[in-house]
This record gives structure tokens, C-alpha cells and sequence, in this order.
């Protein structure tokens, strides 16, 4: 098998902790017996958008169309570009274009790294956000009335379609079904959004129908939120809109310490256009060029896609890889893991540990 | 000073904290010179519903407007009335026609409360979350269209006001400016939420000009509450919008391991109409009837109450000697915090405190 991967690196720390993902996905590649054939664009970036006054080229959707999957760095860089400029000028293109309707998240207490809840431990919470990725509270339809006036109204509308909805719950349900727990869990806010949330709670219910041997329950978003930080070991899949999805995969990720660490994938699984996969850190303007970000999210967002891309046993061994590193840890770790290494001293760790596996 | 309190007790353990609530405001008032003029209604319940068929009788508009305050326990019986009918057809009805576009909520480690944080200690975490009250997501403006197709769509819209952003914007930077670190949040999502979040950012921005001594920066919701649970020393006063608000003012309680007790206030800072103060718990029916539901969300909201009444040391003292009883706390706390008191003995114990003030 052979995978033509479109590596978009992007802006600030993405450039450093694309080599690292490449790396490991190469040596997942030997280990595992297939082949990837990447090739790199300098688009989606500050410096791109510098020389061409936009974030894309006018033919990236055909060019970018013909790949299996889009391995991402990270995008974003407001000294140069405002960040609703260059978000919606590349990343936010990719998700409607290419009809990656299905956000999907890990959240799992890791060895090794230390979560703020208080005496939590690995394995006892790992879960996914399940965030729909296209439509709801993510429309641009609406405007403003009686500009610069007292009377100044603003109006935004939430846009919810059965299609969108019920793809969705779809992923969501079929995931669960294939986990140990077969629970699912939907966000809600049905007693105070009064329209577009109830209509969502029908679906999820209608769905339910369909899937007797997963047990599903829903919470309001806000209770839902409280429960990330108390229960956490509560969830196996938690299905939601775009905004709540939103909210519930960076806290998620907080709660259990990994929000420089964790990927993303922006899935498309009726597989007609590519998918996208990418670490929820940013780009971090902070500590860029100085070779110390942390590329354990790039390398975990690898693992995502060869799972995407149907190599299984590579994805499991690359996320072994980054546990056992993790674990033992110590000075190979990078800075804001308490090491002392760098960003490619890290990869090189974990690459390989992936080769010999 | 006599103060005519409206007393609505409500649903589950709302009328097993009331008793309690009223204890500790009457030993208030006896310790710090005030008078009490509590008058109690039986509506906004589920018996209520089920004696009348509607949440409140038809001329409760009048009746409320005449107090100086409402002093409210719970409402929801789920089994009786589905929740979107008694909370619509109560508490949002006063928020609504009161005017309350104030929902405040303190944010605050306790002594003797287990926070499920590591490492964070009494005086750590401090800080209010200003809600919306009365706009924004919360609207009842859209519809349903192809009904029942696979084209069908929900529309619901999200609505901003200047006047409704602007007043809510005005109480956070002049509750900011009046406290020691004069430091105001503003809880986002311009960067997703194109047209309402970019607006809300803009009136951020024009009334901070009128604020030179309050420091101000804002967040994205996604990161906002990741913050919560990373760095809730960061925060002094957090405004957010209707929705955005109700989330983070589950999570800071949360955070704080406080949901149990914690209390908010519905404010009218106009003072045209009665505010509203309730626990944030709700009426718990998994626990009513038993007389072990934790008093202090109903004393705390006393607290509140009183402040805004202008019994500003009363006010502390309350907070003080909640305080107090949870730091030695022991056998005299109730069950879920860990002791062996029922409601109200733990209620008799802050009010004994209180009244030797
Ligand atoms: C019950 C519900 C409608 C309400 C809200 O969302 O406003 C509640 O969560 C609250 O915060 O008081
Ligand atoms: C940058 C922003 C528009 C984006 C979103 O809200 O979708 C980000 O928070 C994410 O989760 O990928």
C-alpha cells in the first residue's frame, strides 16, 4: 500500500514538529510494511500569504483533492496575518470544502504527564470528543441592524440541517458501538437554546433507535462541562454541535493535562475528499524557532491517520511509542514535560521506539 | 431598615434549604440591625403545576414587583413537569420580565472543600463570573422548515443588542474596578463566530476605553475553559454572554468543587424590579425528602442578597461564618462533605455562628 499525504506545515512551531511527524510516520512505515509518498506545500502560512496577499492558491482544492489524507501543522501567525484572516482562509476552507464534517478528538490521561485533577491516573480516563464540524453555531449567515445606533442589533443564526445532524450522530454511534463501553454521550442545551437544541435531542434519539446495544445518555452543556473536571472517567464518546464540540475537546484535553500534546483529525469518512489531521496546540509564536516545542502532537495526529487510513496495528504501535516514551520519560522529554531535550531530540525517541517495534 | 423578601421555595430540597436560608438572614438581621419581612408563595413548583396547570398564577407579575428581593430555592420535579415547561414558565419568567440581565456568580475555594484540583488552596481561586441575562443564545426568535424530510432545517437565531451587551459590559468593569486587582475577562469566539463574537469584542473594546485603571483581556471559550481548570488563578472578574456565561458559571463552581453550595444572584441593577437570588443547585430529587441536602448554596445566596441590598456587613458576616463552620466542619457538615449533620443541623450551626457576630 502506498498513501500519497499532502504535508502542509504551516506557520510558527508547525515547521518545527513537521519533521518529527514525518519522521515517525516513516518509521511506521518501514515497520509496518507500506509506503508514504509525501509531498510538502508552503501554503496555508504567514510567509505564503506575505508573497500572494492570500493564504491558498486559486487551484489548492484540485491540487490538494487528490491526496488520501492532509497531514497539518499549525496555522496562524497575527503579527503578520489576523487570525480570522488566516483561519478562515485556510483551515476553516479545508473542513467545509473537503466535507470534513467529523472532528474527532482523544482524551487520555497519559503516562507521564501530569493531569490538574487531583489523583487521577492513566487509564482512568479515555474518551473521545466527537464535534461536528460544519455546520450549527459555525454559520456566517446573519447581520447588523441600525449600525452605530442605540438601537444597534446583531444577529447570528445557528443552522442545523437533518443531513448535518444526523451524519454526525451517525460517526458517533458507529464509533461507540466498536469501543468496549458502547456509551454515548450527547452535549446538549435543550432547556434553554429552545429551538435548534431540542431538534437535536429528537435526532439523538431517533438514532438511538438504531443502536440498541449502546447505551446513550445526554447532559446540558454546562453540567457537561462540570463533569469533564468531576467525572471524567464518566465517558466513552460524547457526540456535539460545532460550538459545543468546540468547547468539550479543548476542555477535554486540559483536563487531563494534554493540550500540548493531543491531535485532532477533521474527518471526512465517506472518504471523497481527504482528511486532515493536525495537534490542537497552535503555533505557538512564543517559543517558535527555538527547537523546544513538543512534538508529540504532531506524531500522535500520525497515528490518527494511518488509523483513518486503514493501517491499524501502525497507528496502535506509534501511540505505544509515544506512551512508553512518555513513561519512562526523564531527560528525553522536552521542556514543559519537565526534560531537558528538544524538539528532534524527542521525535528521534520516539521514532525509534516505533522502529523497533 | 425593613426589607419585604419574597420567599419561593419550590421543588425537591429547595424546600428542605429554604428553612435555613431564612434562619441565617433572620439571625442576620437580629445581629446587624435590620428587619425581615419574608413573605412565602407556593408557586413556580411542581405541586403548584399540578394543582393549576401553569407555573405561577396569572397575576404574579404584580405581586413579585412589590418586594425588595426574591429569595429563591429550586425549581424542577422532572417526572411531574419536563423541565423546559417549569423553568421556562418560572425562572425565566423573571428574569425575562424583571429584568434580571445580571446573573452573578462567585467563584471561590472554600476551606473545608475538596477541590478537584491538585495543589490549589483557600485564597487561590477568587473571582466572579457576570453573565448575561436576558439575550444573546438564548433567544426564541426562528423555526423549522421541510418538516419531517431529509431537507430539513432549524434556524435559531442568537440576538445582541448594543443596549444589552453595553449595560451587562458596564456592570462586569465597574464590579472589576471596585475590586483589589481591577482585572476583567472577556469570554470570546470571534475567531468561529463571525458576526455576533466580533461584535460583542468591539463593545469590549469601546467600554474599556471608558475604564483606564481596569486591566482587560479576553479569551476564546475553547481556551477560556481550559483556563478554568489550568490557571484559575488568572481570573478577577469574567463577562461572558448568556450561553457562554452559563457554561463557565457551572465550570468555575466545578473548579472549585463548589456546585454543591455555590450560590447566584439574578440582578436587576436598576433596581426597577425585585432581583433574584438562588442556589446553584437544583432541586435534586435523587436526595429529597431526606434532609440531608447541603444548606450553605441557600445561606451563601442570603449573602448575596443582602449585599445587594446594601447590608453589605451582614453580607460578610454570613459569607464569614459559612466560612468558619466549613474550615472546623467535622461532624457538623452534612454528608456530602463528608460529615454526619443533616440540613438542619449544619443550617443551625452557621446561624448560631452568625448570630454571635
Ligand atoms: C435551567 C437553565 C435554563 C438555566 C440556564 O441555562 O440559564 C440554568 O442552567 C442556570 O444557569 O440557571
Ligand atoms: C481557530 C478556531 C476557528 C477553531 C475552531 O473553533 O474551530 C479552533 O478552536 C479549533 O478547534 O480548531
Amino acid at each position: 500500500n502506498t498513501y500519497r499525504i499532502a504535508v502542509i506545515a504551516g506557520d510558527g512551531i508547525g515547521k518545527e514538529v513537521m519533521p518529527e511527524g514525518l519522521r515517525a510516520l516513516r518509521a511506521a512505515a518501514d515497520a509496518y510494511g507500506f509506503e508514504v509518498d509525501a509531498v510538502e506545500f508552503d501554503y496555508a502560512s504567514a510567509d505564503y500569504y506575505l508573497e500572494h496577499g492570500q493564504m491558498l492558491p486559486d487551484g489548492w482544492f484540485e491540487e490538494l483533492r487528490r491526496f488520501d489524507a492532509i497531514f497539518f501543522g499549525a496555522v496562524g501567525w497575527p503579527d503578520v496575518v489576523p487570525d480570522h484572516v488566516s483561519l478562515w482562509g485556510s483551515l476553516l476552507q479545508f473542513r467545509r470544502h473537503f466535507d470534513q464534517y467529523v472532528n474527532l478528538r482523544p482524551v487520555r490521561l497519559l503516562p507521564g504527564i501530569t493531569s490538574p485533577l487531583a489523583g487521577r491516573k492513566p487509564g482512568d480516563v479515555d474518551f473521545y470528543v466527537v464535534r461536528e464540524n460544519t455546520e450549527g453555531e459555525y454559520s456566517s449567515v446573519g447581520g447588523r441592524m441600525f449600525e452605530g445606533t442605540d438601537r444597534e442589533t446583531v444577529i447570528q443564526d445557528t443552522v442545523m440541517t437533518r443531513t448535518g445532524v444526523d451524519r454526525i450522530l451517525k460517526y458517533a454511534f458507529d464509533l461507540a458501538q466498536k469501543r468496549e463501553k458502547k456509551h454515548l454521550t450527547s452535549a446538549t442545551k435543550s432547556n434553554g437554546i429552545s429551538i435548534t437544541m431540542p431538534y437535536w435531542d429528537e435526532r439523538v434519539e431517533a438514532m438511538a433507535g438504531r443502536y440498541d446495544d449502546v447505551r446513550v445518555d445526554k447532559f446540558h452543556i454546562d453540567i457537561l462541562c462540570a463533569n469533564f473536571v468531576l467525572h471524567p472517567d464518566w465517558f466513552d464518546v460524547v457526540v456535539a454541535s460545532n460550538l459545543f464540540g468546540d468547547i468539550l475537546s479543548d476542555l477535554g484535553p486540559a483536563c487531563t493535562g494534554t493540550i500540548g500534546v493531543a491531535p485532532s483529525g477533521n474527518i471526512n469518512p465517506d472518504r471523497t475528499f481527504p482528511s486532515l489531521f493536525e495537534p490542537v496546540h497552535g503555533s505557538a509564536p512564543d517559543i517558535a524557532g527555538k527547537g523546544i516545542a513538543n512534538p508529540v502532537g504532531q506524531i500522535w495526529s500520525a497515528s490518527m491517520m494511518l488509523d483513518h487510513l486503514g493501517e491499524t496495528e501502525a497507528a496502535a504501535g506509534i501511540l505505544g511509542a509515544i506512551e512508553s516514551v512518555l513513561a519512562t520519560g526523564g531527560d528525553a522529554l522536552t521542556r514543559d514535560l519537565g526534560g531537558t531535550g528538544t524538539t528532534a531530540s524527542l521525535g528521534g525517541t520516539i521514532a525509534s521506539v516505533i522502529a523497533g517495534a
